[in-house]
């Protein structure tokens, strides 16, 4: 699944007509990595669409939560999550200037999201699907709501521009392909929460995937057999995770023995998924002894929430992206509801914070239309 | 597949009638890790095997050819490949000592193997084997036959060790397990070649096998669908790998950024072989970023080869095992020859080196019983 496209729609001028969107005056110098203007690679493939007519009046889309890391697949492998994420209602709106993009309201934030579509993620995500469709005709404007706490590690950002590049794709028709949806999504991450695609590319696509390069692009899908029990538990603390320290808790070198270690446990969790073999996933999972070593610590009581989890029968334990989220990996509903419980005390016990424990399955759909209503 | 045997059986003094026998006299100072004396740690199985009958008076066994390393499999993946190994001739033998092992015979190896079965790789394999099933009242003769060049990187000593231990379980009516036998060679290659089992696990196992983690042994054998086609390119040079410069070249410590990379492509690797996708394989085995830019340059002509059977069409193309031989990767037998011919000459024009070339499967069984006379 290679992805070489770059769109050659250069950039337009773009200004909403609603005085009130709070929006920078510099368009035309955005750069924009993944669906820009000219392509300069000979290994770009140039694809022009006409542009296309909406196909609705508006839709309403859903994308998950993710895992992203997964202990040793630390960067290049993630998950998406069922039934938690975030909803975009999309519009064609009349007061929105054709070509041009106005996000009108967003709840479940506290208020603490831009409502700029260029430095919001939901607006970065669905103004990129806009170039790549070339959308000069139609102005639209876009309502998020957040279901996903933001920086908990569950991959808010990326649910968000998911949903929002969904949206915009499939209100136009779906002309895009889900790999040109990754790309727009990445767009968005990069500008926003950095770029990587294990949170991305898993909440577009679902199940779990595997990013095995960025230039080109190229997603490899791990399909865990359907007739296998996979349960994450999800205890999220009441912390901020502090974001400079995770990225600062990064060794810049690994001893070869570590590295070989890793590498053969991420090797083992790739084994485990396709193998529908939810023990070996786990275990692999609770395996890293590069990252999770130096970024635990970080998050109050981690080891001890980590030892209860694995007390109560998990298969195993790891930060869920980078933090402060944990997740455990079991192969029974109920037994996951009890994991989470001793790992809510534990984090009351061993790091003083209060804590909400949930256990979903693997979502291998990924973001979707929600409802529609034709033109 | 956790592996956690220990024999309680106790080292027996150990010696040769055959006067020409050429052996140390300090057995009872000798040390097995896998197959030894008393069990100390709580994690070992206690087994306890009643000392078997034989069931056949000789047998004839066949171990495979491996190719470990695997790019960013380094130290932790390997697989077997089809019609190339070593062969045993294993007999009850009136004229050794019960309890003991004689070497009466080897041949294909030009006169460099001893025949001091505490030093030979088949020697410690079938001796350990012949601990683990507390074989006392028969003596044994083996008589190895070396189809596989030795130092080439094609598991040559992990050969003539899994088709000992497998020749000494079998003529005792097959007592011990797959991984019994996995432990009892790696046994042998602790002492010959070093401490890895990603040669001996998959000349034992068949097909492509993971090699977990070591303590406990767990493997993970990883299935390449039968119906997908995926041939070897094995191309071996006249030269003599510098081991030690080989060992020296690894680096103590990797970038971060070049472990994630290895690591991604590690998973990739696993995903190709379990989804049966032989490119996709041929791609992640070529991307090593750590490993083979370091070995590379050791064996002359390597990066002119590897681009000739790129050009050429393989899929792929790194260094066999620890070298010289490189492999290259094809879903065609005929185009497997084309790429085999351009290598070889590749070698001599960019190495000035002569070399052969053989176009392989894999081979999906492992080491096994080639005939046998019943008592």
């Amino acid at each position: 699944m290679a992805i070489t496209y770059q769109s050659p729609i250069k950039f337009n001028n773009f200004s909403p007509i609603s005085p009130s969107y709070p929006i920078s005056n510099n368009f035309t110098n955005l750069k924009f990595r993944f669906c820009p203007s000219p392509v300069s690679s000979k290994t770009h493939t140039h694809i022009t669409i006409p542009e296309p007519e909406p196909v609705f009046t508006s839709v309403k889309s859903f994308a998950p939560a993710t895992i992203a890391n997964l202990g040793p697949g630390f960067d290049f492998l993630g998950c998406a999550v069922d039934g938690i994420g975030d909803f975009i209602t999309l519009k064609i709106d009349p007061n929105v200037r054709p070509g041009q993009l106005l996000i009108s309201n967003i709840n479940g934030d506290n208020g603490r999201l831009t409502k700029d579509p260029l430095h919001n993620c939901a607006g970065i995500a669905a103004f990129c699907v806009m170039k790549m469709l070339n959308v000069q005709s139609v102005g639209l404007s876009i309502s998020l709501e957040k279901g996903l706490p933001l920086g908990s590690g569950l991959g808010s950002s990326a649910a968000s521009a998911a949903a929002a590049a969904v949206a915009v794709n499939e209100i136009f028709g779906r002309k895009l392909s889900v790999d040109q949806l990754v790309l727009a999504g990445l767009e968005s991450e990069t500008k926003v929460s950095g770029y990587h695609a294990d949170n991305i590319a898993p909440s577009i696509m679902g199940g779990f995937v595997l990013v095995r390069s960025y230039d080109p692009l190229e997603l490899i899908p791990l399909k865990f057999p359907y007739d296998k029990d996979l349960f994450f538990v999800l205890v999220n603390p009441e912390f901020e995770a502090p974001t400079k320290k995770m990225r600062a808790a990064l060794p810049p070198e690994v001893t070869m023995s570590h590295h070989i270690w890793n590498c053969s446990q991420a090797g083992a969790l790739v084994a485990a998924i396709l193998q529908g073999d939810s023990r070996g996933l786990g275990k692999a999972l609770s395996s890293d002894k590069i990252v999770e070593p130096r970024r635990g610590p970080l998050i109050p009581g981690m080891e001890g929430v980590k030892k209860a989890a694995l007390e109560a029968g998990a298969f195993g334990c790891t930060i869920s992206g980078a933090g402060p989220t944990l997740v455990a990996v079991t192969d029974e509903e109920e037994k996951g509801r009890e994991i989470g419980e001793r790992m809510v005390e534990a984090f009351m016990k061993e790091g003083n914070l209060k804590a909400l424990a949930m256990v979903k399955k693997l979502d291998p759909v990924g973001a979707r239309l929600v409802s529609s209503n034709l033109r």
